[in-house]
């Protein structure tokens, strides 16, 4: 609760302030100027701006430039691989105060009470955290999820007050074509801001898109598909995550004329990414080495976001406004010298500056029930021809290949000469034993296995490997931790990342985790894979909602039909 | 309630629209480009943009420029001097298609019901008519008023989904001050908008009415306190009123990086100015002469509004808002041609084309209870120096005069030959028998009376003479026709216009109540006064919120000490 007494009377400059900030530059997003003026904070918030205030504590900022707290306008924070906090702990010393979060992978684990884990493992972090509901959980029904979120869910959640709008409308063909389920849906956010999903919509489709009440997208990469979705109304979330970079792209489609209707999004970063490269902070650098004047760029990591999203406490340094802001002294780098969450330094020069909040949260109940001894690995050879994953660089479609099938005492093989390998994917939630058996091409391993309890979106247990034994000791190994991620030789583990909750967090500082996945990665390479991120790679070869072949727990899926297909071409 | 499958349907091109607008220039406003596209309606909204569709009625517009409807972001219909379908009829032909009222007139006269009353009224228009929450009614205990708005019924307003937010603060003092009160109605409307009215506020008492809450101002005069009010961010609604022109002056603090934050509004316009001049079609037209760039001209009368009061089913053209478009010929001087609202072509070439909803409402009850004859007017000379208001050309604010008595018989009498007039005001809501009698200088008249029922805020009875008998005539013509406007010599009626609803308005179409105001003020000019608009200045004699002397139905108030005064400044 606020006290309005003690605000409005720092405010009037009848009161001192906690905190002043005197002799900054201010970045005014509001005038697209450079201002210079004193901030009054009080109580977490900012009380006034200007002359006149006097405060108990006095900070010179000797020319330095003030920003708002930069927002990060959609993110999954699992794929940091960490819990809220160790994210927060990556990104707020960077100037991120506040995150705009789908926690739609642990929900396709856990469901709605997965969501409601993620909102209260935010609470007391200097990280503002948003949470929006999963729109699309589970993504299909041809896999098997531990969690569904229903509209019912979503409505509780929103009366709950822990969702904020919709997440991410992925099912868009359900969404233009007005089937039932997605209405619904979109009916319970109804004038909240509805996050959209829609890669390579254009035409009447997406204006169907956007009549039902979508706002936002996140998936255009090209040029044109930005521009066609910003003239017809849509937010442009520009992305920059781990696997998919489209801001160098997409700066060409950003003009002085429609910067206003463009935000900044990293969707998916890994941990090892989040601590390098940086989060939102790193786009706003990025945009004004291509060209974008530094304020805009601010804007679009500010501002923007804020009227996007009707989050009028953040986005901006104004009275009454949650006072999270940054310091640096470069405008043409900005680079977070000092950061201050609700009138707190909370962090300088890139570290920390105060505890997280310690404290045991119980989350949600998540399996990894895979028995490796007694899955079917095997392969009996029905056919001559298989159907062959065929892997993409950098990007999350593949190919749908048809390959000779290598067969061995009746049964079709990995055959790493010609970089086909042997892919699994078993149930984790249900124990209902389902395995789905497949091959893929491109990971370029010559022994050994990876295997790991991320698999979009319904995040089984998933594996790629040359050969069976290895296949079964990266299994059994992610198993024994309760999910997480493994790389193994025969029966040596290389590299291993306990991920216990939900099988897609550790519960471990990030920079710890970050340190095992280069680890594993590194261990992958040392297996013979080409791939930048074979986790990573693999991580999305189950996901059946993108083209072209998917392998899940129920089998291989035709994406472009939207059906379950055999294994082999050609079989009797 | 929406047929989702229909609309969609039509969105998607699967079936045809109700209407094709084809070869027109799209002035997008979020693009901030012209777009050659065609615009499918259907069902009264927008169903896609672009190529490939289908209608049942095509529309060549022939290389016309088409944009969304105009709006208004603050103003009061009751100053147009008709009901809500009579002041739709001066302005949809114009372009603007949706007005955000307070109905803070009406309501000083008849209390919430009042708001109801106006809100019912715009049903079924061709206007989108957004109501707000009059915020100040009564303006102050210093008048008396014939309905108040409490908190109360700001909050049943709001369950009962009538007003959108809370209309301007413009008791700035107690908002900044925190007064319980203030507070309390803030905190009813919070997480919606809630518009300010601060005129002069800067500095710390900026700071302190912004982070009690408020999010726009439309008061400023200046571009010093327009551009602090923006940099403070504030939403600047800038404001060219019959008697408050700010258009002109405000421009010179727009900039390509701060207009996204800039609305249009026109606060009061009389039915003359509104047939005359027009609305905020005007403004965009006068914008664009003082050189804005026309499409920004026009974001300031959509997009922008509409982005600010989260209004997100107009302000723009795009699948799923309203249907509400105008289409022009000159980019540079858009005037106008056609007019569409929910996808009805509803005006062409300045008029109406369709039938205004004819039903009898009941508005609420409303008194005009002054017995004229029974008026104490004399006013025995207690001293020889009085305090008499000095009108300001064009301003709303007064001086306050000290002037020798010009007394007859030992009463205290007008003295035109040095242009000091009589002025009334008998409250007319409550039976009180109240009348405050004092002196005006700067009306002009050299014999007869103007009265009328409009007086801001209170609205009671207010003349303004030469002698008593003419000035009860006047009165005994407003009491005949139950409210409105009259201008007597003696005992003859020059001209007069009834205005039963409220006291307020006419039930006569615009057309005929701009005539019989332009003959109220010709009667006036006839009788000698020098004022533009007699009647208007009259009107704000009465407000006793602004400086400096005002007289309301309790006597002489001294704004500056808010404390009423005596007349006599030497009284024994």
């Amino acid at each position: 609760m606020t006290n309005w007494e003690e605000l409005l009377a720092v405010s009037r400059a009848d009161a001192p302030a906690d905190t002043l900030l005197s002799g900054g530059r201010l970045v005014n997003v509001f005038t697209g100027e450079i201002e210079s003026v004193d901030i009054a904070l009080h109580a977490g918030r900012i009380a006034g701006i200007g002359s006149g205030y006097d405060a108990v504590e006095r900070v010179d900022l000797n020319g330095a430039y003030v920003a708002p707290g930069l927002i990060d306008a959609h993110v999954h924070i699992e794929s940091s691989m960490c819990l809220p906090a160790q994210f927060a702990s990556a990104v707020v010393p960077r100037g991120v105060t506040t995150a705009v979060t789908d926690p739609h992978e642990f929900a396709n684990v856990a469901g709605p009470d997965a969501v409601r884990f993620m909102a209260a493992a935010a609470q007391g972090l200097p990280l503002n955290v948003v949470v929006m509901g999963p729109s699309c959980v589970p993504a299909t029904p041809m896999a098997t999820t531990g969690g569904a979120v229903g509209v019912e869910d979503l409505a509780a959640l929103r009366d709950e007050r822990i969702i904020h709008g919709l997440a991410e409308a992925m099912d868009y063909p359900s969404v233009i074509g007005n089937a039932a389920g997605a209405r619904a849906k979109l009916d319970a956010l109804a004038g909240r801001p509805i996050d959209g999903h829609c890669p390579g919509v254009t035409g009447p489709a997406l204006s169907a898109y956007i009549a039902a009440g979508v706002g936002s997208d996140h998936e255009a990469v090209t040029v044109e598909e930005a521009r066609e979705k910003l003239a017809r109304g849509m937010v442009l979330l520009i992305r920059e995550a781990t696997n998919a970079r489209n801001l160098d792209a997409l700066l060409g489609a950003v003009t002085p004329s429609n910067s206003r209707r463009v935000c900044f999004c990293t969707d998916d970063r890994t941990p090892v990414d989040l601590l390098e490269e940086g989060s939102i902070d790193g786009m706003v650098r990025r945009a004004i080495e291509r060209g974008v004047q530094p304020i805009e760029a601010i804007r679009m990591g500010t501002l923007n976001t804020s009227e996007w999203l009707g989050l009028n406490g953040v986005g901006a340094v104004a009275p009454g406004r949650r006072a999270d802001l940054w310091v640096f002294d470069d405008l043409d780098r900005p680079e977070a010298r000092v950061v201050y969450a609700q009138g707190r330094e909370v962090a300088v020069d890139g570290r920390l500056c105060v505890d997280l909040p310690s404290r045991a949260m119980r989350p949600p109940r998540s399996g990894c029930a895979v028995d490796a001894a007694s899955l079917e690995l095997a392969i009996p050879a029905r056919g001559t021809s298989v159907r062959v994953i065929g892997t993409v660089a950098d990007q999350l479609v593949t190919e749908h290949l048809h390959l000779p099938a290598k067969v061995e005492d009746g049964y079709a093989v990995a055959d790493p000469g010609r970089d086909v390998l042997k892919m699994v994917v078993a149930e984790r939630h249900r124990r209902t034993g389902n395995v789905g058996v497949g091959f893929v091409r491109g990971f370029g391993m010559s022994g050994g296995a990876i295997a790991g309890t991320v698999a979009h979106d319904h995040h089984n247990l998933i594996a790629v490997g040359v050969d069976d034994a290895s296949i079964r000791a990266a299994i059994d190994s992610v198993v024994e931790m309760g999910g997480g991620l493994a790389c193994v030789n025969g029966s040596k583990v290389l590299a291993s990342l306990a991920m216990p909750i939900g099988g897609l967090m550790s519960n471990r500082p990030i920079v710890e985790v970050a340190t095992s996945y280069r680890a594993l990665v590194g261990a992958a390479r040392e297996l013979g894979s080409s791939l930048a991120d074979p986790f990573m790679a693999m991580s999305f070869m189950g996901l059946e909602v993108i083209p072209k072949l998917k392998l899940t727990d129920q089998g291989l899926v035709d994406v472009e039909r939207f059906e379950r297909v055999p294994l082999f071409v050609d079989a009797a």
